[in-house]
C-alpha cells in the first residue's frame, strides 16, 4: 500500500461541513463531484499527499445516510492507494480479510476501489483504491 | 497543515491487531510505546508520509478503554502535521473551533498536540501535532 489516498468523513449538511473544513484547512475543496451509484455528493480537500472526503447522502437509503442515523456524524472510512487492486484483493483474502465486492468498483475521482468488512479490520471500514488509467 | 501525520485507531488487544494489521500492509509495526499519562499502548506503522497508530487502553479510565466501551472498536482520531501549533491553536481558536487543552501536550513520537473538540468539527476529533526539535 502506497499511502492513504483519503479518509471518508460521513456529514449531514455537504455545504456547511466544506465551510467548515475550509476554515480548518484554510484552503476550499478543490472538487466535488455526485457519485450516483452510491447514493453520494462528495468534495476533496488536499492535505500532504492524501485528501480528505466529504461524504453526504443524496437519499435515506445511501449507506452514508444509514451511517449517520446510526453513529452520528464523524470518520467513515480509510483508503488506501494501491498499485494493483486485483492482486492486492487475492493477497488480502489469503491473508483471511473479508471483501465486501469482490470485483472492483467505479468510485469517486476515477479510481477502481473495494472495501473491506469492518468485522476483520477491528472495526475500521478500510477501502482500497486503484487509479483507473486513461 | 503539512500532511495527515496519522489516524489513530482504538483497539482492544494490541497484540492481536499488531498481527492484523501486519497482514493487512504486508509489514510490521516500526514501533511500540507507552503514553502512561495517557493510559495507552500505542505502536506505529507506516504508510506513505503518514502513520496508522493503534491505541490499547492500559486501564479501564483511559480514554481509550472509554471509547471501545461506547463505540466499539474502530478509528478514534485523525492527527495533522503542522509546523507551529501555537500559531494553528490561535488561528483555529479564532475560526471558531473549540480546543480541548490550551497548552500544547506531549504525545507519543516526540511531538507536541492539542485536540479539537469533536462537536466543533462534525464528530471527527482531530489532533494537531508537531514534532518536537531536539
Amino acid at each position: 500500500m502506497n499511502k492513504i489516498e483519503h479518509i471518508g468523513i460521513a456529514v449531514k449538511n455537504i455545504d456547511d461541513s466544506n465551510e467548515l473544513f475550509a476554515k480548518l484547512f484554510g484552503e476550499t475543496y478543490y472538487k466535488m463531484e455526485e457519485v450516483a451509484s452510491e447514493g453520494v455528493n462528495t468534495s476533496f480537500f488536499k492535505v500532504g499527499e492524501s485528501k480528505i472526503e466529504l461524504l453526504e447522502g443524496t437519499n435515506d437509503d445511501s449507506p452514508i445516510a444509514k451511517f449517520i442515523a446510526k453513529k452520528g456524524e464523524g470518520m467513515h472510512h480509510i483508503a488506501f492507494d494501491v498499485d494493483d487492486i486485483n492482486t492486492e484483493i487475492k493477497r488480502l483474502k489469503n491473508e483471511g480479510f473479508k471483501v465486501l465486492n469482490e470485483l472492483p468498483k467505479k468510485g469517486a475521482d476515477n479510481k477502481l476501489v473495494v472495501f473491506l468488512h469492518p468485522k476483520s479490520t477491528n472495526g475500521v471500514l478500510i477501502e482500497l483504491c486503484q487509479e483507473i488509467k486513461k
